[in-house]
């Protein structure tokens, strides 16, 4: 047999296993960015099984480019900890205010978080939650492609018990329950919120 | 002085004071897939100074998707090495066939990099060479978005010893030599190269 | 569990075990327009294990649109044996023309060469061949939807012990053998050719 | 007279002259998905004149893909009637759900409903619904490729005794009674409604 | 019936009458600019049958926008006679200079030129050419909109004596036979015939 | 002086000194479509002095591809009358039915309302009305180009007694006195309306 | 070093210094059009902070293209007087109507106002506003290539006393106040104002 | 009459006469980047009729961005002498560098030649060179918004004794020559002199 026929089938069978595994999960993240990472590395730490679906090929969302495209990302003192639990280098500012490097920042948590267990799904997109008794209980995926290209080809159907929404300011998964009326509003959104929340460092 | 301002201002200056810094590097690569991070992470273990410039927001190149989408990667005997130097978890497939996930191995490479004191400026993009006697000394850059929206700005210049090309098969530096005629073909280029050289894994 | 979720199950698990088991087939054949499907039919019948990679998501290739969009076929003499095979309805018109639905001879066809035994992937792009020692013994693939996207993301390879371009006009795969210096010329192009072959009813 | 010529001829005669016979049928069907087609094939059984308009070239809307690309589709026991009545092959995946190639489910009913007397006018789009005393007798259909371009062409006019809205989700053409205060909600439509009949396999 | 249903017959019978009918003619002329149209008048008033295909939804090519969009047409003493012969008002502006509106020379040019009885099938695009023997015998047809999607539609032919090749600067239909190497260059064309040639008024 | 500068001159002249001349006007009518110019041809037997606005290049509106493209136009009894008027030839198709050619429809319309007097300026968009006391007395104008384009270029104004808007469906002028809440609701618009209205022959 | 290197050193130490002392501003103006250079030059002479924030490349704003395209300004006699403080030339044109050259208006003011000490931050968009206490104290800002490339790359901030909305007709910054429920409506919006305002000249 | 319309008259009348004048010039320039708008004023301040043909709408080319988009421009001891010509404020950065402020130096270069006679048509293409006896004698031009949106529109021309091409590295005017075989090669290319030649600042 061709050794480029054993490659691809050791990328076909080695997936497939992981994908056919990660369609019950404990924890559904949705979105690879810093944040959806974080919350995976502890939850694996934890115990749970957990699976994080990103519709980008790459993960970190927005913090590579730091502030303007200028790569550097500034951290405040109550999250000092969270660069020293990954092992990110860092340096200090003005009182209380750190300095690091957005690429270093976006890598080393990605690394730790897929080393701690966590299955990435790059590329793949959440399209949809699954309710059941007004209560999540899973998400429909696809990949990524299909949806850029608009192409008519049906969803797959994945179940967890908790889906994170890690989508960041569009909060995006969690409008499927605002559409569908299962919740009035996105908890803690308003002009006051918008305010401090929406700016992240 | 309100707190994003001086959020901003440590990102704006230690940006700046890194760019500055690496108007004059030893080595500057062009392109931050797998290969181009790793040559970089062994000449700056080895005392170089060295930059790579990366047209897109994150690094990683073509290794995100593994193959056809299916994000793992299959890595041959000769190559377990250098999954062992960064630290990157393997499985045995066959008899000389190692199979690992593409996240993992881009990011890990990539947060080890930089460590080693590589660093990448994302979403620059080397426009053009700049030799002086016959000789590569530096490279033309500009912001990626300038380039894709058409913008009509000018780049500037740095210097560099040597120059990296880690473009992959369009080896879109060397390109700018051809063109110049200062060198009469790629090297190793040819029907058998494609045949030998193209398929990565 | 879920229905949907061991509803996702079966699909993904059926159509992996296909997909590993058409790793390494005799018969590749490139596009599934009527002249490769039904060159898959009639060597499925001989004995032959066929797979059709197919880049668009539906069969057929042009012949939906008949003329100009006027969705009806024209057969003459020396075809209507094909039809006759398939089980396609079909009018006379003058002498030696006979007529038939385009819609009708496109899924017929399709139907009869899946019951066959061909498996047809549809979605899916060859992007280059396999050349060893000078003969063609494979072919390099993608999910289309990641060439509409341009996304950076690596083909597998599937081996076969023949590769039939059925890309019509184009002649799309037979260009890779061209590109490489394989073959000089596509074997019957010229002024003449292109008068009595590029018209086809 | 050259060959092309009287291929053309047969090409738009025959064409011609079943759009003619097609502007007044019993029942026009819009969309040519698997669902219209069945419902097309069993009213052509029962003796209705059927027209299905479907504004893609191909017929089969989105089942070609299976899920998320995978080109399978699972039945549950309650459909399995309508896949032996069509002849499609199928396989037991777990108690009550089967397992079909997408590619043959959409071709075979494709066959067999224009076998069965159904008219496909592929490329041709519905605009808009004919309403007269309150009550669809018609619709107002035009070429796809003309509202893809948006050129300003009108549109011309069927009759029918009966109008299927066979476009799925979108629910397309129940739209335009909608947009018209013919209907003031889209039955069965609603949370709940959405949750049992948003997916389909 | 519909009384639209009974329009809808009567244009897609006369327009099917009148394709059929021109299915051989003795002139087709490829697009319907000025120069197009007038030698379709003469040549029908001389007792020619011509059809004229133009590839956009209007007539009148380039000479709506009169220069840089100021819609006046200016014409010179030897061509004033046409005017005459359409009858086109037109003021005189210096010594053999005329100033017409191009409006009105566009629209009554064509009101004139059907009225003498020449077929314009708008929208309609000439793909290709037949050629027989050496000699252009055809032209090979498709609808504009087909071709502006990029949709897979085959094309239809028609038969003429003579094809006219009216596409301005561009020269398209000749270049089918330059590429088909039945001609060596376009007639009259280099750098001083573009210098004569390529301003017209 | 360049033959070619005085031609420039008597198009700039003659262009600029009926743009001057047409910045006052009785009536601006909005639209060349056939219903448009027919309004201007007979305001302007009337004695009126109009100015027609057509943002296309061409004029006709929707009218030179008949229905979906096959280019006849049916017209009924009542409208016998106007191509009569103007010249036009047509056939009988069944009671009070008469078909004519869509060419020479939309050019010899045009052809007449210009030798009426009429000045039709095309590839000009009205952006805005002119609304004074209450009343519209004038129209805001800017070429197509910079409409298409999205340019950043301020419109020029012309005054009028009337403004005809005979933009079509879209009743686009009207629309402008909606939103700035001078009238109510478009005249004759609603359920019924559209029933009658929305299909012209 | 390389002079290039020089040159691209004292351009980027140059730019961030600026950029760095322009972190905290007396006014922020949003838009560099006329009005915006206008209000800052006076501004500037009567001694604040000014930075002004462009989202394009080139000033100006909608100046440049006269009406129409005919690039020509006209000023009425109130505003004659800002003309004579910058300098420009101006002819009568009739009484109380005085027109002068686009290109001069814009880039004389422009020329000025940075001569009075206003920075103009070129390419650079207001994205949003930082509120606190119910006031505007500061802009949120980004790249102008990054918002039109639809990359995810976070902005950074500025402060200042005061921040003009001088975005013209969308009084796009206004908008934010009123996204985020601190003001209710744009003062001075309504149809009677839209009558008097949106026209300038 | 509307005030707007007697500045509509205004704006019209003035620019119309000033195009018209400008049909024969002395020298014709095509690009107001800084070199362009530079030669220009010092011929016309030597006495020479200049107009100068800009695509855009706004002068300045590739200078608004400086380097990378930080907008400051570096200039060498030989170029300083203009600086001071035009009245341009610049600060010394090392030996015989100085740094200026990009928007004054373009708009400062654009205000002074204006008023030193020059007229610059801005968003007006030049397509095409009028030669005559091999030698160039006028400049065929277009609006811009023509040319963006491929609209078919004829353009118009003007007459010059000498034509300047300032389009910058692309030579976009003296390949006309080359086109047409009237010059060889582009003087000073190769690439000697794109080394030294295409960094400008």
């Amino acid at each position: 047999m061709l050794k480029d026929v054993e490659i691809t089938r050791a990328i076909v069978e080695s997936y497939m296993k992981e994908l056919l595994d990660s369609l019950t999960v404990d924890v559904a993240i949705v979105g690879a960015g810093p944040s959806g990472m974080v919350a995976g590395y502890y939850l694996a730490k934890g115990g749970a099984k957990v699976a994080i679906f990103e519709k980008k090929l790459s993960i970190g969302g927005g913090i590579w480019g730091g502030g303007m495209g200028f790569n550097k990302i500034v951290v405040q003192e109550e999250a000092r900890e969270i660069l020293n639990e990954f092992g990110i280098d860092y340096k200090p500012f003005r009182e209380g205010l750190y300095v690091a490097d957005a690429v270093e920042v976006a890598t080393t948590i990605a690394s730790r978080t897929v080393k701690a267990g966590v299955r990435i799904f790059n590329m793949v997109e959440v399209e949809d939650l699954v309710v059941k008794d007004g209560r999540v209980c899973g998400a429909v995926i696809n990949w990524t492609p299909v949806k850029m290209t608009g192409l008519h080809i049906d969803p797959v159907t994945i179940e967890a018990q908790y889906v994170i929404d890690s989508t960041g300011h569009e909060a995006q998964i969690t409008q499927y329950l605002l559409k569908r009326g299962l919740i009035e509003k996105i908890p803690g959104e308003g002009a006051m919120w918008a305010e401090m929340g929406e700016r992240r460092h």
